[in-house]
């Protein structure tokens, strides 16, 4: 077992086994004689990497045949941009506020066209998922923007909204894999890889096919075009082969503990054990509203600026790294991704409770 | 020494002490307890990582202070549209077309703008360099773009084209780092790093600081905006950690082989092995004119496709691998990056020359 727990929000704690297999393969992957790294894109041996990647994906998200799976770069800031300029039709669109990355999705989107807020929680600093069962679509809008998990607020939407029949568009960058999902409920579901899925540098992309298209807005870089890349195979350019290549071990790794309903089952016991305490503790309270509440990214603090501060700085002197909170909340974030251990959940709520016992004097 | 050679022309061969030393490091960074891949893009280890990667860039390559270093996502074909979307005033540009890739670039310019070819190679397949000691440029146009080293076709401009006082645009992917070069005859020298500095998904941007404005074409998102990044110390989003890390050491290891003269010299003794065996060989010809000859790729063919074929498959079954030439050219291709060692070319050659004796039929 390693020596550091690591609660970062992302780039985040990756499974020890991937890793060493990683490291073992360094040098030369299945007698290759070559790293991944050193790998020609057009190569069988890569081209099996991301054929497998992409397969294991489709198995064990469920997949159907009428979505592509597309592998991206530039971020899920560039997919802020990618998304209007391939989907707006009537340069009209609806974002559903929930968070700091759904916000940006949506000033983003203002560059390309007509863009409304459906709802919005930031009159309470966004510690809560809006209603959603009765938004105001207009009939002309292109699509639905949403983010499922919110990674700096800790909340998680914890049913679909109701788009009105329009394209809906879910950003899962921090909940990727982490329980399974319904993908045909979705138009679109896009995440950064940097947080439960590998190396950041990589975007996945599962869209439904019918909506992917030449017709985009005028002056669409060709890079931007989703079409560029499912022509492809997403192999338009030289794609992070290394990024993919850890993805699909830690696709296989999610498969060998029992697929997406056994991850959903250890996060809940996870994150149960750290809310558990939360709602008992007199110093740590969580700060979203219960019924919105990440598995993932579980948001919390005491009532003091200075024992805030004296926490996280214990806290990583006893090896529990990556607990500041961002600064839109304050306080404390332990982002329990699927890759963190319950030993280290375990551990750091031993120590939050040594630490609420001596009255914040504990180092 | 390593059982396979390796000349694919990218991702390429990687120095076998920075593959050791990334797996040695990839469960514990320093201590840290974490893996490089697992640590917050905010983290100060990893600012540490990406600070000491660029102070180092800067003293390999003698970058003068009012140059911004920025790494960058989503490939050189982004940059394609990224220069003209950030540098287009007038909507004019100049391209000088030497190769496949100079052509992809001003394809991609046209989106954006009136985009004339200078000068052109493709008369003779890109074969050689054409002269751009007396190019026509208009005065109103916004800048001069070139490749310096045309991966596909075998060549490399061995001096500055005249640019007639505009703006220099310079795509270095496959000469990176490969010799010396004056910064400051250029004001943008960007390339892609998998093929001489690291796995694949980094782009590094080198570019005069007063040509990074706030004014970009309309339309221009974010991610595309030189300013965006310039502004943020190329942390506006999570940027591919693990690949800056890896940069990080190949440019350690450049250092510690002496730098760039001593790496030219060691390029140009790989390079003459190689050529010096083609231009007395009755059975390979090089296929680039001599005076355009590039030091990292060697494209090279016999008279018969048939040939050509036997001899890349022989030669895979010797462990010889990535030497098929693209098809554009056809043929083979030996991609001598910096760290494909002299044992490699010598290797190569010596089976050339057997394979030659045997008129063919050396398996």
């Amino acid at each position: 077992m390693r020596k550091t727990f690591n609660f970062s929000a992302g780039p985040a704690v990756l499974p020890e086994t991937v890793l060493q297999e990683a490291a073992d393969e360094m040098l030369d992957y299945k007698g290759s004689g070559m790293s991944v790294m050193e790998m020609s894109h057009r190569s069988a041996l890569f081209q099996s990497i991301i054929d497998e990647t992409e397969s294991d994906l489709r198995e064990l998200m469920s997949i159907p045949d009428d979505y592509e799976v597309l592998f991206l770069q530039g971020g899920t800031s560039l997919q802020f941009a990618m998304i209007p300029l391939n989907f707006m039709r009537n340069r009209k669109a609806d974002y559903i506020l929930t968070g700091y990355w759904a916000k940006k999705a949506f000033q983003e989107a203002k560059l390309f066209g007509d863009v409304r807020a459906a709802v919005s929680s930031e009159d309470r600093n966004f510690c809560y998922i809006p209603d959603c069962g009765d938004l105001d679509i207009p009939s002309d809008s292109d699509y639905v923007y949403m983010c499922e998990n919110n990674t700096i607020y800790g909340t998680k939407f914890h049913c679909r909204p109701d788009s009105r029949g329009k394209i809906l568009i879910n950003d899962i960058s921090s909940c990727f894999l982490s329980e399974p999902m319904k993908v045909s409920d979705y138009d679109m579901l896009f995440g950064g890889i940097q947080k439960n899925l590998g190396p950041a540098g990589l975007v996945i992309a599962i869209i439904r096919k019918e909506l992917i298209s030449e017709t985009v807005l005028p002056g669409t870089p060709t890079m931007l075009k989703y079409k560029t890349h499912s022509d492809s195979g997403s192999l338009y350019n030289t794609p992070p082969t290394y990024n993919i290549y850890i993805v699909g071990k830690v696709i296989k790794w999610i498969k060998s503990i029992g697929g997406l309903a056994q991850m959903k089952k250890l996060n809940e016991e996870k994150a149960a054990i750290l809310y558990d305490y939360l709602d008992k503790s007199a110093m740590f309270h969580g700060t979203a509203d219960k019924d919105s509440r990440s598995l993932m990214n579980v948001t919390f603090k005491t009532d003091s600026d200075e024992l805030n501060s004296n926490f996280v700085k214990a806290a990583e002197k006893n090896g529990i790294v990556g607990i500041k909170g961002h600064r839109a909340v304050g306080g404390m974030r332990a982002s329990l991704y699927n890759a963190m251990p319950t030993e280290g959940v375990k551990c750091l709520v031993n120590f939050m409770e040594e630490f609420e016992k001596s009255g914040g004097k504990n180092e």
